[in-house]
């Protein structure tokens, strides 16, 4: 992994092991300067990842030959040597665990170790944990809005930044607190549940009811095999009249497709409704397949919609299936589950919320996958300490400063059990007495260093962490539109020392 | 690469099988909706990588195992038996070359075989083609703001989705027409040009001049080491004189940073200006190390500014660089590369060229890899074609509609050379002749079936290409902001067979 870096990182790491500087003390903490999308939190994730590559952090022959050809012929071979030895052994890492809430400013990883390692690190930290970070985030966002009961399934493999980019979003869009995906290597891989029907294509590549093969399904009682097209058909009819659509606006090759679909999976049987016209076409077709599939004891799974207005139809088909099930007696037809996908945002939730809708589960793949409202995270990986001595970066814009020095982070809870501070502390600092009149008390400490000790928590596990640190979020945190902003603050000697910096370098 | 798929391609799969329809010979296509970003072209990309996936397609014993975990338990074994000897031999795979200008509703990769693997194929050839494309195009519009002597550099590694949309925006931004990127992994498995010096860490990581080790530097000519601290200290209090800037405001770390990296890279000196305050710290220090440098026959290759107003800085420092060549007497100095970087988008460069920067070089991240101005291309990939008869999705969207039957594509040519429009014809349809009133020639066939053989054209190539395409493009398809719209037709078949599937489905 070590090649995965920025090239300036090599050409310091030169710098640095000329001047003999390679091994001095070096500290570096990594943070965002923004709460992502607007939103007053974050969730931190990719951080078992980043353990993983520290690991595997080593320069390969083939990695300092390549490096040899490209940095510039003045560079001296005994480095090159020195690469080929490098690992991160030397390194202490100290994080938050997977999945926890983060905010702004408040670093959540820090490395310790000699120089040269703790800044090669940098980019590829960087790269594991901002977008995991990011999308972790994002799912997070779509999970509060749906409410818990809502099904989320993460479909997204085609809209990523390939495939390592859509396994990523799969991973941490599952901590994110969604259900499912669409993404057979995911699941695999991570044992994240997968699921899936059919799409538009399936039901196209049907003309007639003549090319369903086979065309018989045992009921499930066991019995005679019965003509499942020739049973479709005939309740098409009766569903056609009791929805008073003319049955030669229904598509042929449409039915074919669901009772073909339907004998392969007769438990599994769901329909996809917008291939032509929902309320003439899919949703008759549908019923009928469903109404055959209940003759033999079989149940249909749901349905899903891909298009047009989403809330509006989940409604005009929730009342179709009321009817059918009061008409043909069938009860379970009333709670079918309604699935829609089609560009779905945070908005489209908020409109579901709005319009009533009686859609039971969402697929969202472009918005959860590349997060438009905000395609980076952002985060920043910052050399705080060198050789004892802190260091900050003082520039042009405030946005841009850091805060210096090895900083141990306090979370402040409030009688409700919300955080309400993040409280930084240099870390020779004592730690700050609980008991005062905000009632403050210490729960978590960054700063403790620890071997990396496998097996990480699972990602079950980590899913669940992230899911109660959103919950003890105060409300005024967690809403997703102008959250009042979280504060965080520093000790008085923390401040201290970041004026007498800030004077030193002016 | 076979399980990189959505799950609902393996029920469809299951369902065509179970039919005896999975080998039925069928066609789908892959095209976008709109072209991306608002613009009127996009560059295909991906389709080298689709092709060497095409080649590994297959499902391994694990994967098989896998699915048989997954897919409801009364699917019968002999699938699995089936899904273990799949591969993509029978398919046929045509499209336009790496690299091309192409555009909206026009298929530009096109697929036949057998139904089940034809289908198979859909979501990972979307995953590969729809990033790399979308990201290849974004890079392209970069390019053609910034003109063809800008240097633009990819830096977006630490801001995408993870290594391996970090590596695809690497190598697509560099057929799209960048010059180089900072990752280092893209260059050694691409050879890609890779760039970089320094950050903000390495000039953080000094205090004062005593820290910089070595101390001497040889001259290029030969001769006696110069202690080079001394000597850039000495022409920091000429230069400061000069710029009529106070030298106790100079930051010494940085000047002892610049000094170390001079030393260690005497050919490759690039001062990062922004770590303290430009004007009065990194310029008046990164003049003095260069004019030491100058003294013992070196030449600096540039500064970089990563905050504040880009271009309005990059005057003063040309001046600043202006003054002191002609104070000094270095020629040179005037010429002085000037790197920007910093959060840098379309909007940044119709700014440098609106303000007359003195920018020669620029670095993109974040909004070059995550395309935040339309995060993703939204291509789809649609079956036009089973068993010999052509298939449409007619749906409420009309955006969603498809248009039926193989096809062949012709781009149409104006006299200076411009390509005018694309045409769309049925297969079948005899070519049609030139010399109309218009004009007309054909110049390239979509539908060209041919085997895969290596060797595909090399990355250089892919992105000569690209530029070719560009610049055939008439300036009203080729501006970013509100193009015309490129005109695309069907033929006369075509259109007839279009209306009579559509009121055959009505």
């Amino acid at each position: 992994m070590a090649p995965l870096t920025d090239f300036y990182q090599l050409t310091m790491a030169y710098g640095h092991w000329r001047a003999g500087r390679h091994r001095l003390p070096a500290a570096a903490e990594l943070f965002f300067r923004r709460g992502p999308f607007r939103g007053a939190f974050a969730l931190a994730a990719g951080l078992a990842e980043g353990l993983r590559c520290l690991r595997a952090f080593r320069f390969s022959a083939a990695d300092v030959a390549y490096l040899r050809s490209v940095l510039p012929s003045t560079t001296e071979d005994a480095f090159f040597d020195y690469l080929a030895t490098l690992d991160a052994s030397e390194v202490t890492v100290s994080a938050v665990p997977e999945g926890s809430v983060v905010f702004a400013r408040v670093p959540f990883l820090q490395v310790k170790g000699p120089l040269l390692v703790v800044q090669l690190l940098e980019t590829m930290l960087l790269c594991l944990v901002n977008y995991a970070s990011l999308v972790a985030t994002n799912a997070s966002r779509f999970r509060l809005l749906a409410g818990p009961d809502m099904k989320l399934m993460e479909i997204g493999l085609r809209r990523a930044q390939g495939p390592d980019g859509a396994l990523s979003a799969s991973k941490y869009s599952y901590i994110g607190g969604f259900d499912c995906t669409s993404n057979v290597l995911a699941g695999k891989l991570y044992g994240i549940p997968v699921r899936g029907t059919i799409a538009h294509s399936f039901i196209m590549s049907f003309t007639s009811l003549e090319e369903v093969q086979p065309r018989e399904l045992l009921p499930l009682a066991g019995g005679e095999p019965v003509d499942l097209p020739a049973l479709a058909k005939s309740l098409l009819q009766r569903v056609c009249e009791l929805l008073q659509t003319p049955p030669e606006k229904t598509n042929r090759g449409e039915l074919a497709a669901f009772v073909s679909y339907a004998i392969s999976f007769p438990h599994d049987f769901q329909g996809l409704l917008d291939t032509y016209c929902v309320r003439r076409s899919g949703l008759p077709n549908f019923c009928a397949v469903a109404l055959a599939l209940h003759q033999l004891g079989y149940r249909a799974v749901g349905v899903r919609l891909d298009s047009g207005d989403l809330a509006q139809q989940s409604k005009e088909i929730r009342r179709v299936f009321r009817a059918c099930g009061a008409h043909f007696q069938v009860p379970w037809f009333e709670t079918i589950p309604i699935a829609v996908s089609n560009d779905i945002s945070e908005q489209s939730l908020e409109e579901f919320s709005r319009e009533g809708s009686e859609i039971d589960m969402i697929g969202v793949g472009t918005n959860l996958v590349t997060c438009p409202l905000q395609p980076s995270l952002g985060c920043v990986y910052k050399l705080v300490e060198v050789n004892g001595s802190p260091r900050m970066k003082l520039t042009e814009d405030e946005e841009k400063m850091t805060i210096p020095g090895i900083k141990t982070i306090y979370r402040l809870y409030d009688a409700a059990g919300h955080p309400f501070m993040d409280l930084m502390a240099l870390e020779e600092e004592p730690l700050p007495s609980a008991g005062q009149e905000l009632a403050i008390r210490v729960l978590g400490r960054l700063g403790e260093t620890s071997k990396v000790c496998e097996p990480l928590p699972s990602l079950p596990e980590v899913r669940s962490h992230a899911q109660v640190s959103l919950s003890l979020l105060s409300p005024a945190h967690r809403r997703l539109h102008e959250p009042q902003p979280y504060p965080v603050a520093v000790t008085e000697r923390l401040h201290n020392l970041l004026t007498e910096l800030r004077q030193a370098t002016q």
